[in-house]
C-alpha cells in the first residue's frame, strides 16, 4: 500500500509554520509498513489543490490531506475533495450535534453561523469524531482508493489519527507490526550504528533502523507477524542481542520512557533525593528534571551559579580554587557538587561547568570543554568532556551526559 | 515570480526529521516578494524525482530543490536534474581544490574516492561555494527558469541561501524590500489583531503581517521601494504608529532581539543584577537568560526550589505561610523572591510558583494558576496570572511573562 500527504494551508507556503503533520503522519504510517512516496504542500488555493488531489489519486492508494477544514470561507479542503469525487455535500445531524456539544464543554455559549460549514458532509464518506474541536474527519472511498482529510492541529490530527484512520487502514491488513525500541546513551551515533553494522545488515524481519537524538541513539526494532505474540518472538531476541552488545547504555527498551524518567524512577527506587549545581546549561537539566510529573519526591532544587560570586556563596567554592584554577575546571566542578550536595542535604548531586561558546575560549580550554561532577553518597567523580557544535549543542549534550553519568553510577546501588 | 521547493530524502518521507528547510526557504522567500505556491517532498528515487522536477518545470519560475547532493551512492539530486535538462556532468577543478580545502580545514586528511562526486558539475551551471561543507550548490538556468539545487543540512543550506541565493534572485529585480519588526509582549494574539486590524486592512505598500510565538506577538512591516531610502520612508510611520497603539507592550523593533537580550540590556544600563526563584518552571527562566552571551555580568545566580523544604531553606519561605496559604500562593510568591534577593543581594529577583499540570489542580488553585513575584529594589509586586494549554505551554508562557513583567518594572527605572 502507498500513500501520499497533502498539506494545506497558505501559511505553511509562507514558512510561517513548519510542518510537523508531514513528519508525524509519515512515521506512523512507517510504522504499519505503509510506503509515503510523496509529500505535497498547496496554499488554500481552490485550483492547485484540485491538481493535487488529481495527481495524488493517479499514483497512490492512500491520500492523506491535512488542514483546510476551518469554518471560514479560506477552508476549502472538503468541498475541492468531494468536487474532484464528484460528490455533494450535506448537513449531518450527528455532526451538528457534536459541535454543539463539543461548544458546550469548553463554555462556548453562541455557535456562528459559520460553524456549520463544518457540519457538511460529503456523500457516502465514513465520519471520524472530533474529541478536540469542531472539525470532523471524513474519508472517502473511490476505485479501491482512500481520500482521508484530517484537521490541520496537531492536537486534533494526531488523537483522531490514532483512534480512526490506523485502526482503518489496518482493518484489511491480516498481518500486525509488532516493534520495541531501544534506547541508548553515551555512545556516538556512528560508533553505535558500527556495533550492530552486522545485525542491521542481515536482518529482515524483523527489521532494524536507528534514530540519533542529542546525546542518544534509539534502535526500533520491528517484525511483521501474524499476530502479537509472533511479533514479539520474533523481535525480543533481537532486543536482548542489542542489551547484550551495547550494556549499560541501554537505559531502556520502552517507547515511552524518556532518559529523566529513567533517572527518576531509580532515584525513587533507592529513596535518594538529587540536587543540580549548573553554570554553563544554566537551569537546563534542572528544567529537564521537573519535565517528569510527580519529580519533586526526589528532586528538591536545583542551583544555578553562572558567575563566579554565586559559586562561592552559594556553593561554597573557594576562592581559592576560583582563582588558581579558573571556572572551568575539574577542581571548581568538585567543590560545586560537593557544596551542592552538603548544602541540600542530598544524597545525589550532579555538577556542570565549561565554555559552551561560541566566545571564551582559549587554546587550554577551547570551547565545548565541560567538567561534570557527579556526586553520590558521598563519593564524587568528574568527567572531563568535549562536546562540539553550537553553543546549544554542547549545552544539550551537557545535559543528556550528565544525567547519563549519574544513571550509570547510581546502577551501582541498584 | 513563483517559486516552487522540492526536498528530497526518504529520511523525510519515513518522518524521521522535520522539514524545517522548507519553512526556512518559504519564509526567506516570501520575504522578498516571491510567491511559494508547492512544496513536494520525494525521497532519493531517480524516477519519482525525475517527474517531480519536469512538473515543477512546467508550473514554475524558480525550483529550489535541496538535499541528496551527499557523496554516496543515494545522492541522485544533481545527476538527475542534469539528466532532466539534457546536460552532462564534468569534473570541476576549482571545486575539488575547494574540497580540499575544506578537508584540510577540519583536520580531516583522506578525501575519500567518493568525495570527488561532488566536484562533479553540470554544464554551463554556476557554481555556489559551500563554507560548511563539501557539497557546492548549483544554479541551471533553463528557458528563462532557474534550478536551483541546494544541500540539505541547515547549517550549509541556509548560510548558502543568504551569501549567494538571495542576491541571485534579486539581480534583476529593481525594486527592493525594506522590512521593520514590531515584537509585542504581554497583549494575546486576537488582542493585539484586533488593535492594529484597521490598519492590517488598509495597508497595501507596506504590508503588515502577525506572527505569533508563545506570549508574544511578532508584526512585520514591509515595504516594496525603489531603494532602501524610500522603503524606509514608507515603513517607519507605520512602526511609530504601531508603537503608538502599543505603549510599552512593545520591546523592540529590532528583527534579532529577543525578549532576553532587551532585558539584559536594560540591566547592563541600570547597572542592575538580577536572580531567579523558580519553581513550576524548574530553571526554564535562568536557562533563558543564559542564552545571552555576556549575561554573567547582571545575572549571577538560578535558584530552583522546587520542593517546600527548598523553599523554606534556599529561599527562607516561613514554614507557616507554606501551610497557610500552600506553596501556590500569592504570600509564598511574596516570601520566594524577596528570599532570592536578599540571599544573593541582587538588586532585581524574579519568583514564579504555579501549578503547570496536567495534575495537581483544584477547583480552588486550577491548572494554569501561577503567581510571579517581581522585587526590584525593595519593592515587591506579585501578579496572578492564569494561563491555558498543556504542561509545556503553561511553563513557557510563565517564562515570557516572568521576563516581560521584569522588563515592565525596569521601564521605571530607565
Amino acid at each position: 500500500m502507498t500513500a501520499e500527504l497533502i498539506s494545506v494551508g497558505t501559511e505553511l507556503l509562507l514558512g510561517n509554520i513548519v510542518n510537523t503533520n508531514a513528519a508525524y503522519l509519515s512515521k506512523k504510517l512507517a510504522e504499519i509498513g505503509v510506503s509515503v512516496y510523496y509529500q505535497t504542500t498547496v496554499g488554500d488555493n481552490k485550483k492547485r489543490l484540485k491538481e493535487a488531489i488529481s495527481l495524488a489519486l493517479s499514483r497512490s492508494d492512500v491520500i492523506i490531506l491535512s488542514g483546510g477544514l476551518g469554518p471560514t470561507a479560506d477552508d476549502l479542503t472538503k468541498e475541492t475533495a468531494a468536487e474532484v469525487l464528484g460528490r455533494k455535500l450535506y448537513l449531518d445531524e450527528r455532526t451538528m450535534e457534536q459541535i454543539r456539544e463539543y461548544f458546550a464543554r469548553i463554555h462556548r455559549e453562541n455557535v456562528t453561523e459559520n460553524n456549520w460549514k463544518q457540519a457538511m458532509i460529503p456523500e457516502s464518506a465514513i465520519i471520524l469524531e472530533n474529541h478536540n474541536g469542531t472539525a470532523p474527519g471524513i474519508i472517502m472511498e473511490e476505485n479501491k482508493k482512500s481520500l482521508i482529510l484530517l484537521p490541520g492541529p496537531p492536537n486534533e490530527l494526531e488523537p483522531m489519527f490514532e483512534e480512526s484512520v490506523l485502526p482503518y487502514l489496518q482493518k484489511n491488513e491480516k498481518k500486525v507490526l509488532y516493534s520495541r525500541m531501544v534506547k541508548i546513551c553515551g555512545i556516538g551515533e556512528s560508533n553505535a550504528e558500527t556495533m550492530v553494522k552486522d545485525l542491521m545488515e542481515q536482518q529482515v524481519n524483523p527489521t532494524i533502523a536507528p534514530y540519533a537524538k542529542t546525546g542518544e541513539v534509539h534502535f526500533r526494532v520491528t517484525a511483521m507477524a501474524d499476530n502479537k505474540e509472533a511479533g514479539k518472538k520474533l523481535v525480543l531476541p533481537v532486543v536482548e542481542e542489542l542489551k547484550e552488545r551495547f550494556g549499560a547504555g541501554v537505559y531502556t527498551t520502552k517507547e515511552q520512557v524518556t532518559l529523566e524518567q529513567k533517572l527518576v524512577k531509580m532515584l525513587k527506587k533507592l529513596k535518594f533525593t538529587m540536587v543540580t549545581a549548573e553554570s554553563c546549561t544554566g537551569g537546563m537539566i534542572a528544567a529537564r528534571m521537573i519535565n517528569v510529573p510527580g519529580v519533586s519526591e526526589v528532586f528538591h532544587a536545583g542551583l544555578v551559579t553562572y558567575e563566579n560570586r554565586a559559586k562561592k556563596e552559594i556553593l561554597g567554592v573557594s576562592k581559592k580554587t576560583l582563582k588558581k584554577y579558573g571556572a572551568v575546571s575539574r577542581e571548581t566542578a568538585e567543590e560545586m557538587v560537593i557544596g551542592a550536595a552538603e548544602r541540600c542535604e542530598a544524597d545525589v548531586a550532579v555538577s556542570v561547568t565549561g565554555i559552551a561558546g561560541p566566545d571564551g575560549g582559549t587554546k587550554e580550554k577551547p570551547v565545548g570543554l565541560v567538567y561534570i561532577g557527579c556526586y553520590v553518597c558521598g563519593e564524587v567523580e568528574v568527567y572531563e568532556c568535549h562536546f562540539t557544535g553550537t553553543r546549544e549543542k554542547i549545552r544539550e549534550n551537557t545535559v543528556v551526559t550528565s544525567l547519563n553519568l549519574i544513571r550509570l553510577k547510581l546502577l551501582e546501588y541498584m
